[in-house]
């Protein structure tokens, strides 16, 4: 499946910049709100930007390699906390109700028969992936069916009138694929890509590093990105890689969360480096190797509130900092429209 | 004039942790979330916390120091923003609408007749501070009237259901008077409490380190808080000091802005240390010093977004975060009420 995404015209950037400048304060003194007021009217190409209907879309699937014991968290808890967020009093919810955000469910390989009639879309591509220790995770026609169908939510998502967008994720397992693509796109020794997931203690981690070495010595495919994405991927991965493609294709705003979705972008970008154009960086989290990862994409993420929750919680999180940004260019008045000297 | 502060009792904190270490998710995982949780069910104590009608006082005031050339911006500034305010085009403005805020303006001490009318509350203790390099900013007199005059208006809004209060101000110069706070209640040298204010260039950075440097050497009071407040302070800057003190009084969460405001709950745990109990940090800020200065008040601010605006700007665009971490706490799930697996 091929992407069409531009680079946003810079024409437009002097208009912001001085837009920005005349609103009634001192020059540069609301930050990182102006950086994305900027970023914003670039994606839109417009002095006015606007946000309508966010979404967070959040994917989820099993991982072949937590038969490895590299997670703390039993393969069942996919299935339960999607059934979880469909009933709403998990963490993702609270914060989707908080900020406006719709929340829309798409399982990508749970390995569980999810009934229908729960609000979750099935995009099923299998019951969990292969266990990448031994195999690649998934095969080159189930990699092009996920990029196709992550971004065919994302079209239908579009279609409700939604022009900003996040990414979430559950799958016990799934730090696990998140490092080995982070150490194959950035060359980043694994030790420094390899955490506690969702709680390891430090031997769990030592065994974790063991395997994922281990893994990457098996590795034997030809090196290019789709090969990288499904031989160590996950299902829900490689669907929020074609579901940013898309959001780009599309000039929509992308919103990105913690270790995993930036590993998703991350991969995202070798395929179409266009992409990072329209994506902001919503947190940065606690996960060891979300740092290094963050630096390597030159990203300087919203927040830093310590969040390991995955789910596109970081995410929704930094929402209201990126709507302040967008009120800022559209509300504040200009010093040509009110009696205060320009005096900075 | 005295308040009356308690510590609030740590009998309940236990039951808080275990209340947020049982939500679906797993332990730790929301971060900052938690502790902000835990911080407003202690001030509260309450498992249930809530967060009701958030106001920001925003004091506003002149500054005597400003005849020695310290700040870029000229004294008339400081009425021209306050009408600007009570029009509704600036900073604060679009912020407190975003998030359901009350504005209230207060004329501390500003230099200019202010019509009635406009919506700006008329508690001037004089028209501008005293030039402090030569003389102490304001009287003792003036500074216990400042203070119950800023407990007043807490009074007053806490009357109206609030229990959430952010303090903001407008104040030609009033960065000078913040470092010096800082430099005589911190100890830090004058050197690394003195920054760019509204824009100043690096010889505008010297001239004022001059002029702060023989200011201090010209210091010739008891050295008491009070004397310090009174010799260096502005009007607006003490009447932030009863405002918070007031609030910590009434169990009420304050949320601390930026340099300036922050020298103002420094300066306030001077003299109750018990009022950092119920205070949350927004923001740091860019203003030279800020850091240090949250370092040595051992704070751990909430958003990094480079503001340097005042006005409360920071603390308010901080809210959504505080009110994520009441909702978690009231909306989510515990593992006991769904059928998830405790596996963290």
């Amino acid at each position: 499946m091929n992407f069409n995404i531009t680079t946003p015209s810079r024409e437009i950037e002097p208009l912001l910049t001085e837009k920005i400048d005349f609103l009634t304060k001192p020059k540069g003194s609301l930050g990182k709100l102006e950086t994305l007021a900027r970023r914003i009217g670039l994606i839109q190409q417009t002095l006015t930007p606007r946000l309508s209907n966010p979404h967070n879309i959040l994917f989820a699937a099993d991982h072949g390699i937590i038969e490895e014991g590299v997670s703390v968290s039993p393969k069942d808890v996919t299935w339960q906390q999607l059934a979880h967020f469909s009933h709403g009093g998990a963490g993702i919810n609270f914060l989707c109700n908080q900020h406006g955000f719709r929340l829309t469910l798409v399982d990508a390989g749970v390995d569980y028969d999810i009934p229908e009639g729960k609000g979750i879309i099935d995009r099923k591509i299998r019951k969990s992936t292969r266990n990448f220790l031994h195999e690649p995770a998934m095969t080159r026609d189930e990699f092009h069916l996920a990029i196709e169908r992550g971004a065919g939510i994302v079209e239908d998502v579009a279609a409700t009138g939604c022009n900003v967008v996040s990414f979430g994720e559950m799958g016990s397992g799934n730090t696990s694929s998140s490092s080995m693509w982070m150490h194959f796109f950035t060359g980043i020794p694994l030790a420094d890509c390899v955490g506690a997931g969702a709680g390891l203690d430090s031997p769990g981690i030592r065994h974790k590093l063991d395997v994922l070495t281990r893994a990457a010595a098996n590795y034997a495919g030809d090196g290019s990105p789709e090969d990288i994405m499904s031989w160590f991927g996950g299902y829900e991965m490689v669907m929020a890689v074609g579901g940013m493609l898309k959001a780009a294709e599309l000039g929509m705003v992308i919103i990105v969360d913690g270790f995993i979705m930036t590993s998703c972008i991350l991969a995202a970008s070798k395929l179409y480096p266009e992409v990072l154009e329209y994506t902001i960086f919503g947190h940065q989290g606690d996960e060891s190797g979300h740092k290094k990862m963050l630096e390597a994409l030159d990203a300087d993420p919203i927040l830093h509130l310590g969040l390991r929750l995955g789910e596109g919680s970081g995410a929704v999180c930094a929402y209201p900092i990126i709507d302040s940004a967008v009120r800022m260019i559209n509300e504040m008045d200009d010093f040509a429209s009110v009696g205060v000297i320009k005096y900075f």
